[in-house]
């Protein structure tokens, strides 16, 4: 295998602090520059590398950023083999080693057998296993069993931006040959057992800003005497969820798709020790006890997460401020057949209902920042054989068929705009903890992983 | 008079950044640099001089912080005159220009007339109007007309950590000469008219916090399942104040002392434009429409405010976290005759039971870090008369006679321990915006405020 590829490109690739969510210029030039470092990595295997400009990024507060370029690369040409498309981002979730980290999240750093570092499961190790399998079959000097095409992008922790219009604008060039899509950017259900995903949730993104004025205020001075911001916003996050999960927005579950009994059994073959997740999770109690509930709740019902305040404040110590405007964050997680627009009027309508019932003189200003579709594909497609073949070869074992809690936006939208079949092939373990303190991949998930995508190609190649 | 002192060494003050609420050790280092600066110029004032070690402060984190030195400082010592002590702090609130600042912070910038700066008013231009004041008997190489002691500090704005042991073991010595205590660390409730302080709010500084596991979770993948700690305590902080500004805390008002005609007819004369007052304010509409409701729910009625909270999102973007653990911020403006540890009781068993309610298998635990006592004078001593008098002499005019609904804890603190007369003697305008961005004091306050201390040197002479 190329010396350059390997565990020691994950940790370069890691170092690189391509972070999409913050909107600042010095991260921004870093995703610039993992763009160009995984650009240079496919051409030194021999791809055709093309990095389409994505043009810029108007920001509500009229700042305006460079989107980094999407990487579009193809290897082999060959009309008589199938063409698998792999799509992954570099991109990744903030990391501060201030919030919680044992090492810097931007050092790969092994212990135990675990490869820890921000990216190393979402979504850089899984990339870096799909090239380190098309390389395995350079270094044999062995042609590849199917002709391979990448998408890889730098924006998909923030909403995939722009990405729609150039797979639109690609529709009939880059992706005319293209037969199926695989993506790596979620996990398994198990710490040992491999998984195929077939669904996703989608996630409707919002803030709701609450203003006085655009100062802070003294407690000592107005305390009393105000419509504070902050207490007219703890009522309406209070007013989206009750402490059993459910959703309070009204109408919120009117097009959720109804449950049949075929569908709850496909939740009772799946294998999950309900003691090993929580012990891995390590959460004392879930909501629910069973594993079917879990699985539903995860995965075909939808769910609000409240993520935080921005302009309260928020650093350690006492601080008697009353905030002059504060903006609330949550977030919806979609399921089939909601519908993004919907939602957005339902959620709105809701949180102007509570708010106006307070009689408040502060503004209040509702916005869906993210509107991302969810996904569920067709499990008899050749590719979901293959990959199931793939797994027994690797791993020995049937992989347990699943769905995804998280979004993945893009396998909702090749199967619309490309109308080409969609898998989900997660690499890394349920407790890789992406998207949080400490997110790792397992060495042996990584190699396995890498196994696994040469076994994918060639069982691609049989059954195609 | 001096080369070295006015508004210069206001720039020089300033430059500090004396921050002692964020609890890091480069802010601990601009505090002892503050105390040492101040030092110095009593030293050049002629004054004798003792900075007191105050020993380290143990954070809930574990960490040990430095608290900087107390400066005790005399000046003259005739048995014959009255001895007058000035109580300052030289520590700040925290400032960042990036929060909505429009000049740096830590550069004080004159803009029409108004000296904006972190500290012009909270309180580096106070103790400095007094030091000019003394200064003013120097130059013009007259004997002061009282002895003058200082006790000026710098850790008020994170709750006076260590004073009160320091004021204790002093009471004494330090203390034992001086007859009255002046603290100019409050507002006027006008822009254009003196006021006299002769009661202060006191304050009950919480956090409570929930925490799941110490570590974030993804929302699309654990979205669904899990008591989310923020829903709990957004859900804890909305039970705390309802929308008219009412405590829900069972109990709080019980000790509030009752109203009476004549406290009524205090407020009745005191001279305050609604209209200027909101729009000095920049507030388009406060809770109460009379003069005298406001007045009173800032001075004798409670207030809670919430401030924030600590673990969750509050950077600008959409990330999508579950925070694992956070922890919110709130106050309560205490008033005579409510109790520091029985609102601590109330707080702590009404969130208990809220919690309890909830079901929710997050821990909570609830935490008074400040708890200040409310404070009230009597307003027919001496050198209550003597203040208005000379008010008179500078201003013109009577003064407003206030309380503040601000907590300055070492009123109450010098008239239980030290057992002397204590006088708030503010100088700033009411929209000088202290512990708020683009903090400033007036040109013009800063200046008549050092002259209204030298005329009432003179008239505690004629008065003791």
């Amino acid at each position: 295998m190329d010396p350059k590829l390997g565990r020691m490109t994950l940790k370069e690739w890691v170092a690189i602090k391509s972070d999409s969510v913050q909107p600042m210029p010095r991260f921004r030039q870093e995703l610039f520059r993992m763009m160009a470092v995984a650009a240079d990595t496919l051409q030194h295997l021999g791809a055709r590398v093309t990095s389409v400009d994505m043009g810029s990024q108007q920001l509500p507060d009229g700042q305006s950023l460079p989107i980094p370029p999407v990487i579009l690369a193809e290897l082999g040409n060959d009309p008589t083999k199938g063409t698998v498309c792999f799509y992954g981002h570099l991109d990744v979730q903030p990391a501060d080693q201030g919030d919680g980290w044992l090492t810097d999240p931007y050092v790969l750093t092994e212990v135990d057998g675990k490869l820890y570092g921000r990216g190393a499961t979402d979504n850089k190790g899984p990339v870096l296993a799909w090239i380190n399998a098309v390389s395995a079959f350079r270094a044999l000097e062995q042609d590849l069993p199917v002709n391979i095409k990448f998408i890889i992008e730098g924006m998909e922790e923030a909403g995939s931006v722009a990405l729609e219009e150039l797979v639109e604008k690609e529709k009939n060039r880059f992706f005319s040959g293209v037969d199926y899509i695989v993506i790596s950017d979620n996990l398994w259900i198990s710490q040992r057992k491999p998984a195929i995903t077939y669904g996703t949730r989608g996630n409707s993104y919002f803030t709701v800003e609450v203003k006085c004025r655009d100062q802070d205020f003294h407690s000592g001075t107005f305390g009393g005497i105000l419509h504070e911001p902050m207490a007219d916003l703890v009522a309406l996050l209070g007013s989206l969820v009750d402490s059993s999960g459910h959703i309070l927005v009204p109408g919120i579950y009117d097009e959720v798709a109804p449950l049949t009994e075929e569908e709850i059994n496909t939740y009772k073959a799946i294998h999950l020790d309900l003691e090993e997740y929580r012990n891995s999770s390590r959460v004392e109690k879930f909501l629910f006890d069973t594993k079917e509930e879990i699985l539903m709740h995860l995965w075909r019902y939808p769910s609000l997460s409240i993520h935080g305040i921005e302009g309260a404040f928020d650093e350690p110590g006492a601080k008697t401020v009353i905030p002059g405007q504060v903006i609330g964050k949550f977030s919806i997680r979609l399921v089939p057949h909601m519908n993004v627009s919907v939602v957005e009027k339902q959620v709105t309508q809701h949180l102007e209902d509570v708010f106006s019932k307070r009689n408040s003189s502060n503004k209040m200003v509702v916005s869906m920042t993210l509107g991302l579709h969810p996904w569920i594909a067709n499990i008899n497609d050749t590719q979901y054989l293959a990959a199931k073949r793939a797994i027994r070869t690797v791993f020995g074992t049937e992989p347990d068929m699943i769905r995804d809690g998280s979004t993945i936006p893009i396998a909702k939208m090749f199967q619309e705009i490309v109308h080409k079949s969609v898998v989900l092939i997660p690499l890394g373990a349920v407790d890789d903890g992406e998207h949080s303190q400490n997110e790792k991949i397992n060495r042996w998930n990584y190699i396995e992983g890498t196994k696994l995508f040469a076994a994918f190609f060639l069982e691609m190649a049989q059954l195609h």
